[in-house]
């Protein structure tokens, strides 16, 4: 058993606005050959999500911020290189929340570690994605959260990400149309391929009115559910859509993400009185007990065909940040992974 | 049987902003003697509520919007004075939608007419209070859309209206803390008579700042539930106090009401999805069922004095217009009235 050698991303400043390459520092550091209870774990695949925005912030949140000069948290999966742990052998495939570093060590709890299937025919990178936390967001968000039925017309933003490539396929399983909402042609050109009914290109939207003017052109009834996750001018647009006794699922809100100023929320809140609406924000791990039917199903859906997933891979571990900044323009079509191995 | 000349308020302009005088033109109408199946109805109370600026609006919504020229509609409760239907007697006293007018002729259906109870021992103008449809939105506001349990925190804004005011005895019943917002010291008494554990009063703070200030220091420990009768800063200040999983009935955003262009909405929705708040909007008539359990539980409640109402009356078909609009400079300490009989 020897040590490895491990190239670590730590947070150098804290972002204003837009995060820059300046505020992120490569340390290297080294996975020490594993004590009694720990596994060595070299890392394949590391996961971005925009989630991590809001840890580089200095606030009370629902997970501790990351720490200036620290090296930072995230999915990652990979294999166990050696170890101490009697549940633990070599060649384990585990998913923990180790990431932005190329291997490490420690007791399996402590980073979060859970093995993982070595037969599910799924490629090891789904665990981060479809069948991993991102997955998951989709399944419960839409299912419990929105509280999705059968004939449901379900507007998804930002349709073409990770979670929301999920949503519309969920949702369309589910017997609903579906709008969604992705910023560029070949976006739009993905939704649809997941089959979305429609699907509405931000980016040609110059204004509010255009959105809202694309959107309704794409539900001219409305919609019974929103799933968000862009928040401002979607939210907006949702509300207005909105059908009486609409549920919204609020996920995420990503264009809200790097604002320095708290930007207005939307001008029609008071509609959530008269229609009688329903938004509830969520996180994941509140609905960690769905896991397991969420695995079956997805497991199913895949196997069949009627799941499908796409990735938007960066090579190396240099590519971290950069890989990271890309959630905020809209580069990944799918999951935003980084390959490691 | 003979007939009744009736004074009526109709709406002479749609108003801009806050309604004006001149926006209301009073008619003189007549009730017919019955013919068969109808009522006469001599009204002894009307209600003014804000939910009727809404409908003052040529707009969609969940009410059709009042005509020009047209005698408006609302609560008012009033005696048979002659009676084509073989369900009500002269001297019976009914619930009806035709306010805004002191003497009507209908069948009961077509006026929404309700028999009310005789022998109840509330005085005639409780049931467009406490035991009428703002009574009800406040129990099935809190009890259900909120879904209140014993030992929340309740934020309760417009405490001293005829909703907040039941909202903060209701929650008080069911051993809650509650603080309350409201319009001056006078109110702020009313409101910690009720057994609010706090009031602040919105008028002394000269901005928003002032406004969380005052109710963090009250709620230091933030809140579980926000009832929202008013909007604007008091939900943005809510969802800046709400715990995570606090759960929002929206119920009024009477703030907002005469706004003439789309108010900005909450500055930091975000914290939605990192709290998992639950904000839904409701409107009493969706909670109809529960009806029965709402006059047993409110009758025995009174009838024990532990639920206390005040009224504002306004004496006169002529005052109708002055009452409304004192709804939007807060002029009423409880359920706005008008005296008819």
């Amino acid at each position: 058993m020897t040590s490895l050698t491990s190239r670590e991303w730590a947070l150098a400043a804290r972002p204003v606005g837009m995060p820059k390459a300046a505020d992120f520092q490569m340390l290297t550091g080294e996975a020490a050959a594993p004590a009694d209870g720990e596994i060595q774990v070299r890392n394949s695949w590391m996961s971005v999500d925009p989630y991590m925005r809001g840890r580089m912030m200095d606030r009370e949140s629902y997970v501790p911020p990351f720490q200036i000069g620290e090296v930072m948290q995230g999915g990652a999966v990979g294999r166990v290189t050696a170890s101490g742990h009697p549940d633990y052998a070599v060649g384990d495939l585990v998913s923990s929340m180790a990431g932005w570093r190329e291997a490490w060590t420690a007791p399996p709890d402590m980073a979060m570690a859970q093995k993982l299937p070595g037969d599910s025919g799924l490629p090891d990178s789904a665990f981060l994605g479809i069948a991993g936390m991102p997955g998951l967001t989709a399944y419960a968000g839409i299912l419990r959260v929105a509280e999705l039925k059968e004939g449901d017309t379900v507007f998804v933003s930002g349709a073409a990400g990770a979670v929301g490539s999920a949503v519309v396929q969920i949702a369309k399983l589910k017997g609903c149309t579906v709008i969604g909402s992705a910023g560029g042609a070949e976006k739009v050109a993905f939704v649809e391929s997941l089959g979305a009914d429609a699907c509405v290109d931000y980016r040609q939207a110059t204004n509010y009115s255009d959105l809202l003017g694309a959107l309704q052109a794409a539900a001219p009834k409305g919609v019974d559910v929103y799933f968000d996750n862009v928040g401002g001018d979607h939210l907006q647009a949702a509300i207005e859509l909105a059908k009486p006794f609409a549920r919204m699922a609020i996920c995420g809100m990503i264009s809200q993400y790097n604002n320095t100023d708290a930007a207005p929320g939307p001008n029609n809140v008071i509609q959530i009185v008269g229609k009688q609406l329903q938004l509830r924000g969520f996180i994941v791990s509140s609905h960690a007990d769905m896991q397991p039917a969420f695995i079956k199903d997805m497991a199913t859906w895949i196997a069949s065909g009627q799941m499908k997933f796409e990735e938007t891979v960066m090579d190396g571990i240099a590519e971290a940040p950069t890989a990271f900044m890309g959630l905020f323009s809209g580069a990944n079509r799918g999951k935003m992974l980084v390959k490691l191995g």
